[in-house]
């Protein structure tokens, strides 16, 4: 039998990222087209269509061999493949796995980015071995993607798994970027970090290597590395916010692993100690022993969880 | 075709209850026995079995016209039927519904007696119509289940859905029962409740008609609906410790509906005001338009939910 494959499409809001896999989820071919967002974005799946059609052609793939094509968006996708609003895009409401089935003539299947993300991290990332898993994003914002016996848990409308709005704090007078005052976003993310970070040098004497430099997510975990008295401090703080946040998740998910992700996880397993301290005091008994890991695929996450999301359902 | 039938279990730690249904969902036959909890519960699955032949005869039913029989145990329960650990019923780690099933030659699912519950709500109850819904029964504690598309959503090792654990305060110094500070139990449950109302009641000078009867959470909202100010300021705390906590839960698996349930319930629709009101504040926006309704089913919730148990098995 010939090998079949499958195509992995990511769709962000600059470039869509393209991979071919074959069903054993190797990665045969990885490419990328710009995100043409012109008249709301009508040119993007047609674009996704012929770049596919291009690589079926030019690699010589029977197109009885290809198993389908998975796709992550940013937005909430329902389980039919209709997308709710892709602001980024210029996407109202239209179904975009029947307009690439319609174009391509194959089984196409649409998730949320994050959670399609979180699918990937599973099959061959960090959660690998796992079912139930959590994957936490700790970027600009903080994005997350539930995954429930190994399938996606998306939510009535779609928006499951936006921990990043889960209210951690009472006290603040910040809002943030959803209008809300106290969600974990604003102490999680890279931003929050900083933000942590900037308050804590202007409140405290202590002397730091964040002084005399640009504070990032980076030179903070690097003055942590470095021994840096405040810049743990300050790691504490950010460790102890999101650590409480994945007390509450588990709470009500109960997952096996947690997978951290993000630009903020290029810090490295010394992240995870300041996270688990907290989770571990924060969270209900019965979770207490979800383990937690770094993600591994970083930007290839999406195709991998496209790629598995039509395997899934190709069965 | 014979009308054919199914059994509902709700095991209790005093009592079980047992529910004969019709495949259509009405139930036929309620009864109870008692939960024999000597010998580490070694006699309760057989005293099951013999109170469901004896009914499957006396009603000259055909065995082969029984679906199965579906049970709900009070402690974690995965999905081949294995209990882990029922304190309250003397059960180590057992396979109950494999030991059913041997006795009474029908097919047995058993769960987590809140997540049965919470099934049998979405399928003859408050939650009737919809297929992703959050269950919150305020009772001595506050406890939860969760049903994801129409399915329990048990956790990895069946820790899911045990919302009164989710940290909500963080300046506590009393202590949740389950040995953490914050819980939303501590607030929202019918205990908490009192316990609110005793602090305000210390704390402010204002008269009210709880200072010359007993504090529950019967007498706290019977003077919330006769307009007395302070039962009014007691009922806010309360609500807004469980609309912030119910926000976040939202975050996570964004259901349709909050059915509310347990003894704290019986106060009406007035207590929906309460938590709705804070909900809407908190909540991230993508889920704010969730629905709130009370639970219809009392104590029946879960026969009702075990039955659909073994129904949704059964095909």
């Amino acid at each position: 039998m010939a090998e079949r494959y499958c195509f992995g499409v990511d769709i962000g809001g600059t470039t869509v990222k393209l991979g071919l896999f074959n069903t054993a989820g190797d990665v045969k071919y990885k490419w990328e087209i710009p995100t043409r967002k012109d008249e709301d974005g009508k040119f993007i799946i047609p674009d996704i269509a012929e770049a596919i059609s291009k690589v079926i052609d030019e690699k010589k793939i029977d197109i009885k061999d290809v198993a389908g094509v998975g796709m992550g968006a940013p937005g909430p996708v329902d389980k039919q493949g209709v997308v709710n609003r892709c602001v980024n895009l210029g996407w109202g409401i239209k179904n975009i796995a029947k307009e690439l089935e319609d174009l391509l003539k194959v089984p196409v299947k649409a998730g949320n980015d994050a959670n399609v993300a979180a699918l990937g991290e599973m099959w061959k990332g960090g959660g690998k071995g796992y079912d139930n898993i959590v994957l936490v994003t700790l970027g600009t914002g903080v994005g997350g993607g539930i995954i429930i016996d190994g399938e996606i848990m998306a939510g009535s409308a779609g928006a499951g798994g936006e921990i990043g709005h889960i209210h951690v704090e009472d006290d603040e007078s910040e809002s943030c970027g959803c209008g809300n005052k106290g969600c974990l976003e604003q102490y999680a993310s890279a931003t929050g970090l900083v933000r942590i970070a900037n308050k804590q040098l202007k409140s405290k004497d202590k002397d730091s290597v964040l002084r005399n430099s640009e504070v990032t997510a980076k030179t903070v975990f690097d003055a942590v590395k470095a021994g840096d008295e405040l810049a743990v401090e300050i790691a504490e703080e950010f460790g102890e916010y999101l650590g409480k946040g994945l007390a509450v998740v588990a709470c009500v998910v109960n997952p096996e692993i947690f997978v951290i992700g993000g630009g903020v996880s290029k810090a490295g397993e010394i992240l995870l100690t300041f996270i688990e301290k907290y989770y571990r005091k924060y969270v209900f008994h019965a979770s207490r022993e979800a383990l937690f890991a770094l993600a591994t695929l970083g930007n290839d996450a999406g195709i991998y969880g496209a790629a598995k999301l039509v395997l899934d359902e190709a069965g």
